[in-house]
């Protein structure tokens, strides 16, 4: 069989352009809409697709004045959904900053148990000092330090998940014994950030423990991915820096110690579709139109760490921004900007134009035989493993994917036609059962 | 309208005798089988139920072998049950000691926004080194120390649930203005167990917060209730016990400046029917017969903080144990089982009988008829606004209570006969929605 191209949904309210709310067919309470959620994951499934994402932060990001601000907690409303779908896997970001691990871990497994081993874990460690003040500090941990946290908390959720054998419960009502004691491995770990003495109240779950993804593209990251990542969201703008950060990734998982094929890297695109090219371009031109540019001037500053008022609209970038290194959060985002703008001389009013629709994930723009062109050159060229689709207007650029590009990449034999029978997320992803850490030496 | 009575079904895996999962009928997997509580889920809402209730605690309650441990996390399964049910209130126990108000307040909120109002907090302070040791803990913290923070945890969440004034969203789209930022009120709390500085990124919910339920009968806990809960569930062994209680509690409420109206007392009980006194008996020795008494004693020497091997299943309890003010959790629970064993002079097996099936909490067995006097009388004379019921097995045992009782209880005009339109959960118990604190004044 030909390789298989995987497909993740990331669902956002009214769609990723920050404009999107304003369109007439857009309804500025989604964000807090079950039905919403409910009828974009169907329309997913209906593409076939892997599974659908939710990104989250622990703080109210904007202000209300610009966007829609809040959503729901993506565990919760990925709960709701697990309900309402069938078979795509259900990929919910989380922080191991502002987590403990025995509550995280038992959610996740509580997930993994009800949706029949859908669950996925977008494993973040949140920049930002608004979050970090909604915890009881005072500014942002530093970046290493994030990333150290990150790694001591894997650890000990990865020794809950396998607290319980397979096989714990004996079930054996004649003798009055449920279950075998000898088969639950207590952590009893002491370490740096965490310590954490007693097994998880939950049997295994159907997966063993939820899809660890991971979106850092900072090196600290990219050593995170190479070690516990099984699919990586990726931000990336043209086919050669892809194809850079794929070789990079998929030889630091090699040295890691690690099968390469069990790490599936997943760049975001934006598709914009149009009956012809000229039809596309005059979709994004209207969002863009829809675009308050102080408002994204604001945002754009503080991104770039510069003082409000900072940036004149007509100008480009200053040519004294700080190096990447000098920044605690958000690094890979913030060079791929800074880079943008720098590569194409842009405008800060241009730069917004092109942050807009994806905030700086590539366009994929043109008409449906275009789009899947560019899917499929980027699939078969080494950039990814399949994408990380990020319409700009939710439900409308969802529902014109699945119906116009989805049956294109079908045709060329890169997508499942159908699901088939239930299987879980990391089977669809083409990823093995992780064994039992206290049992894998016997298999 | 005759005063109506309120009912709530607490459910625990195959029912709350420790050996119900021995049974023919019963699941031993029941604990993790979502099927198994969308079908109790919905035997309650025929029973025009006000709601279900899930315990919880963050730590392996026992061992394995003695009867199922372990349970999906609360507030997961809730958010699957909203999506199953249509009328029902949903309270989920969640911790203070063990979570952090952010994190929290934002759960219950997106389970209050996804199942259009049916949320319910019963507030656990936590008892038990177990847990402790599992959130980096060393030992237990004292039962004042969990109150106090337990206090303040409220506070914080109050003032996150208010953080958004109800009519913050503008969704203005040709002005291309989402919000109103002048309706946001960030906490910018400083405490002695938290700081929190911004507003929760979610809207207020439909309840404006979840319905506050509380269950600890200590001095501490009755003062906690006093100032915060809207429903208690309470254990008491005699009409004279729970009407002390009732009135004791009521009273507390009316001194802390509240209605007492606005507190609904819910006595815990475990109704056993038969068609004769004798069947109903029967029942019971059926599940006493299945305990195995060493499994037991074991549990009552850990509730009453004795060595392994301290009791003899066939004599009384010693007379030296320590009094209630030396236990550091569980308080009231330690108190009432000492009572019961010294009031009708129990040895430790008989003791465990008496315990099997409600751990401490009242047994109305009888026929329908029989029952349903008992529910009325207690209602009736100022002991109980409503009931936590408590069936010994899962699911047959509340399918047998709405079958044969809940018609009776309708026949009296003590319970609905159907829902009607859709309601909050705070407005079948008959309370107000609460006004946001921002505001109040102005209304």
């Amino acid at each position: 069989m030909t390789r298989q191209l995987h497909l993740n949904a990331f669902l956002m309210n009214t769609g990723h352009h920050e404009a999107s709310w304003r369109l007439p067919e857009s309804d500025p309470y989604a964000h807090v809409d079950l039905a919403h959620y409910v009828g974009l994951a169907r329309i997913a499934e209906r593409g076939t697709f892997d599974s659908l994402f939710l990104a989250d932060g622990p703080q109210l990001w904007n202000n209300l004045a610009q966007r829609p601000a809040g959503a729901l907690e993506p565990l919760t409303l990925l709960t709701a959904l697990a309900t309402a779908t069938e078979h795509i896997g259900l990929i919910a970001t989380a922080s191991t900053s502002y987590n403990s691990p025995y509550n995280l871990a038992r959610k996740f497994a509580s997930l993994d148990i009800i949706s029949g081993g859908r669950a996925g874990w977008n494993i973040v460690t949140t920049a930002g000092a608004e979050a970090a003040r909604n915890f009881g500090l005072a500014t942002e941990p530093a970046h290493a330090e994030r990333y150290a946290r990150a790694a001591e908390f894997l650890d000990v959720a990865l020794k809950l998940w396998d607290s319980w054998e397979d096989d714990a419960i004996v079930a054996d009502k004649a003798a009055g014994i449920w279950g075998d004691d000898t088969k639950i491995h207590p952590p009893r770990h002491q370490g740096t950030y965490f310590s954490v003495e007693g097994a998880l109240n939950l049997p295994r779950s159907p997966q063993g423990y939820p899809l660890l993804v991971q979106a850092g593209s900072s090196d600290d990251g990219k050593a995170f991915a190479a070690r516990y990542a099984e699919a990586v969201f990726t931000a990336q703008q043209t086919l050669a820096d892809a194809q850079a950060f794929y070789t990079d990734l998929k030889s630091r998982t090699r040295r890691a110690g690690r099968d390469p094929e069990h790490l599936k890297v997943l760049p975001g695109i934006v598709p914009v579709l149009g009956s012809t090219e000229a039809e596309a371009r005059a979709h994004e031109q209207v969002l863009e139109d829809h675009i308050v540019p102080e408002h994204a001037r604001a945002r754009l500053e503080n991104l770039l760490r510069l003082p409000p008022g900072a940036l004149d609209l007509d100008q480009r970038l200053p040519d004294d921004l700080p190096p990447e290194s000098a920044v605690e959060g958000a690094k890979s985002r913030y060079t791929l900007v800074v880079e943008l703008a720098r590569r194409e001389r842009l405008t800060v009013r241009q730069l917004i134009g092109r942050l807009g629709g994806g905030r700086g994930h590539l366009t994929f723009a043109g008409t449906p035989e275009q789009v899947a062109d560019q899917i499929a050159t980027w699939f078969t060229q080494g950039a990814a493993d399949g994408f990380n689709i990020m319409p700009a207007v939710l439900p409308s650029g969802l529902a014109a994917f699945v119906e116009n590009v989805v049956p294109l990449l079908r045709a060329r034999g890169l997508l499942r036609t159908e699901y088939g029978p239930r299987r879980t997320l990391r089977e669809r992803y083409g990823l093995p059962r992780p064994a039992n850490q206290h049992t894998a030496a016997l298999v």
